[in-house]
């Protein structure tokens, strides 16, 4: 039963999440190398929100979508597209402008490399949570960073969909995990999806506690999306020849490059988005695969925080502000 | 025909070249790991510059020694010491603490692994001067960098030896060379030893030249002794996926971390002294090996700027404080 019309979401504006408009769209047809999703689930993240306070990689150009994560049922398919048929039940992979693309609405069309399917062990609501954070998380710990059984790896704010993701990676690959969170709240949920030690930033230092737990050696690997004046700390408690993979800006405050640290240690400070893996099509082969095993072993599993209806999308976007989730927000249609 | 006394040079608190002391000490003998140096040449770098001024990764513990370059005949060898001989002609590869074993004297003593026989081809004033910058150049460009044929490599502050080197090297490894100088006295000299491309910073704008000189694809692989507010604009002309390596802090500002470009490009800025090198038993044989061949096959020669007497080695450092030279100052005894 195919929609003629379909409720989007766009914003005409920059600014705080009522600038989020729910429209009336007509449906078009995929051109030649797309595919046209009705979609049952949206995965929401940080990306679109500073989007739309114009702070992303990307300007919006108004009216402008966005959203990088759906899941559903592919209902037309453009010329050549030989990967996905009408019926496959599939989720996006971001490897799109979601400027361009974006994906909040009932039915909206991407490029064909961004659907792949997902393992049959999960839902639709979790179908849509895993590729931005897994192939995310896969990419920095895994491609990049050359994880290693028995190192030492620090992912700070840990408890978003990506902190988490890389969590269960680390541990999949044998390391030892070191998760930060602000709040004591969140300790237990860290410690329960797989974290060695968790870091409650608001009451312990980290540069003692790193120290304590690795024995003075320091952590192997970091991975962090908040930036500013942390970097330095982060300089200080890396390893010898540690590598730090910074995948965000989060913090408001400039960023200091830590240059006495990174001299005496040899540290590598890498800066890092999926979409270098996503661009690039052998990487993105090999990521889907890890995650798509991963997925399906069950030594990785999304951890879905809350479910929104469609209509309550304002709300969804400021609950991930609010910063209380442990995990994906997740609408669906 | 060996001295019981040696001239050495110490110093005894810091600042400025004034603080260099010349003073006769008792010879005496190598222990077990160790050789004896009767010198005839010392390469002056940077780094002892830095130490003097308390600016260094070490701090000099007083009375301190200081150099990491010397050119001479070994007059003794410890117990154990099997790589060389009493009669060879060596030079000395920064392996060690100059603070321990600094080398500005007549006799020094070193630990075994830095010591290394140079080509014939070289004079003991050549043979001083080329550890220290080629393997520094060689571990950045070649072990960490992979340079690339046809790479756009850029070499800042590119008139000191380590910067002359890695001119040498990237030619030598099939790179178009870009190299950046302050003042326009130094360009024709930049070029002759193997430049492609020289951009004068005092009076052209680096990021306009480098996109006119890379159609705009940037520099693939950057190596900076300068750090401070020029990484901002070295992020700037990196090319996406490119390399930083910082190997100094010449610049007196702080050093921001460019995190927007870090993030878009994929970048990898990297901390990185050639101890990384010299303190891995492989990574130093593989060194020496490229260092030996290329100056074998005249594919590399050191600069000598000027020599000074072992007597104006407080005028030496000034000379090199000066920032006139184009390549290795060197101190005969």
């Amino acid at each position: 039963m195919k929609i003629k019309k379909s409720k989007t979401v766009r914003f005409h504006e920059i600014g705080n999440a009522d600038v989020l408009k729910m429209e009336t769209l007509p449906i078009s047809n995929p051109k030649e190398g797309e595919v046209r999703i009705k979609v049952e689930a949206l995965g929401i993240n940080r990306a679109e929100i500073m989007l739309r306070e114009g702070q992303y990689l990307e300007d919006p150009v108004f009216p402008s979508r966005l959203g990088y994560e759906a899941s559903g049922v592919v209902d037309a398919v453009g010329l050549d597209v030989t990967s996905v048929k009408i019926g496959d039940i599939i989720s996006t992979i971001p490897t799109f402008s979601m400027v361009q693309y974006g994906v909040y609405g009932e039915s909206v069309i991407v490029p064909e490399n961004a659907v792949a399917k997902y393992p049959k062990n999960l839902s639709s609501i979790e179908g849509t949570s895993i590729w931005m954070a897994y192939i995310t998380a896969y990419g920095a710990l895994v491609e990049i960073g050359s994880i290693q059984k028995n190192d030492f790896v620090l992912i700070t704010a840990s408890s978003s969909s990506v902190g988490l993701a890389s969590i269960q990676i680390a541990k999949a690959e044998g390391a030892f995990v070191i998760a930060t969170t602000r709040g004591a709240d969140k300790k237990q949920f860290l410690l329960d999806v797989g974290a060695d030690f968790v870091i409650v930033t608001d009451h312990e230092d980290l540069v003692e506690k790193i120290a304590a737990i690795t024995n003075k050696k320091g952590a192997n690997l970091i991975f962090d999306p908040i930036a500013g004046s942390i970097l330095e700390s982060l300089a200080e408690v890396a390893s010898k020849g540690g590598m730090i993979i910074e995948y965000g800006a989060l913090a408001s405050d400039t960023t200091p490059f830590p240059l006495f640290s990174a001299l005496e240690k040899g540290l590598t400070i890498r800066g890092y988005t999926l979409f270098e893996i996503t661009s690039d099509t052998e990487k993105l082969a090999k990521a889907k695969e890890f995650v798509f095993k991963g997925l399906q072993r069950e030594e990785l599993k999304p951890e879905i925080d809350r479910v929104f209806p469609f209509e309550k999308i304002i709300e969804a976007h400021q609950y991930m502000e609010s910063n209380q989730q442990k995990g994906k927000i997740v609408v669906t249609i």
